[in-house]
């Protein structure tokens, strides 16, 4: 009984001291490619900031490229859970339903504007930046078509949950790089919500 | 005189002679990466097998994966051109009239189903490629969102430019992946078409 009361507190423990050292070395990454320009930046200059050895660096990101730029998060595991749980459901509520799921996620674990901004900015500089960037929104893109097949009963690459995320990607993409342009310090949620009802006017019959 | 009209032709061989070594090294690269698998394919191999010096190789492309892996071609200039000088209308119509533009291209100049195939198949297996492949599918969409930006008045970077080419992109990586892995030698407009009919369903009040 101890051990299955305790395993699972354990293995988050580990997990979190995984998602903090990660989170040190990316802002670590961040403040010097911001002071000495993205080229400039050595993945020895990262560790020494970050306080680890390069061969801990690698263990977290391949490359420089990966560790300054950070793409939006998975969705908290309470929330998909609650989406996923409530079943099939007509493919318009779900992508509604979904919406909501993405603005509140977006409330509860704010993207941080400046780190938003810069990596949005460096990507148009840099092609390779560009690819890391790309890249982490189709992973975000996967997931949201695990979550909305899982809860239709589907595979993630049937149509449905595909489009549905290629929809919300396109929706919190383009939100998001609205809101780090502007001199806004607040949510992002009103600029995602905004390029969704925007997708919806271009697409009404 | 004899230059204003020799010119453009002279410019224009230039530029064909260019696209065909350009394919000529694609075809090799994809070829190659067919036969020995992508990870035995090398530079010198590709640059062997299309008859170039791996100097030569490094003017068309950057590295391996590049060469291995095409996006979408951008629209032919006609069409393009058409497209842009109907001018202002409300974003509805320049959707619906971008939709036929895109199917248009894709009859005109069809895809390879073999080639869009592998693409795909390659950017699952391995994620170096599916970053040349996202990197190219988003260049797709800059092309897009410029045409309907120069044909609003607007910039390529604005909300309606930016979301319309986020649609477009979606309906045609959707439909082209549908194609690619179906059995089917025929076109494929009717997939693009569908993913463009599902997306609207979706979005639909």
């Amino acid at each position: 009984m101890m051990v299955s009361v305790n395993a699972p507190n354990r293995e988050s423990l580990r997990s979190r001291r995984r998602r903090e050292t990660e989170r040190e070395i990316h802002l670590a990454a961040l403040h010097l490619a911001r002071a000495h320009g993205f080229d400039k930046v050595t993945v020895e200059m990262i560790s020494a900031e970050a306080g680890v050895s390069p061969r801990t660096f690698f263990n977290y990101f391949p490359n420089k490229d990966a560790a300054i730029v950070q793409g939006p998060a998975e969705l908290s595991e309470e929330l998909a859970a609650e989406f996923v749980s409530a079943g099939p459901a007509p493919a318009k509520q779900v992508l509604t339903e979904l919406t909501r799921l993405l603005t509140r996620d977006f409330s509860e674990h704010p993207p941080q504007r400046e780190e938003v901004h810069a990596a949005f900015e460096l990507a148009r500089e840099h092609p390779q930046v560009l690819a890391v960037l790309l890249a982490r929104f189709d992973a975000f893109a996967v997931h949201i078509a695990d979550l909305v097949g899982r809860r239709l009963g589907e595979e993630a690459g049937d149509e449905v949950p595909a489009l549905m995320a290629a929809i919300a990607l396109a929706a919190v993409r383009q939100g998001l790089d609205r809101w780090a342009r502007a001199s806004d310090d607040g949510s992002p949620v009103p600029y995602v919500e905004r390029s969704m009802d925007l997708l919806r006017t271009l697409l009404a019959p």
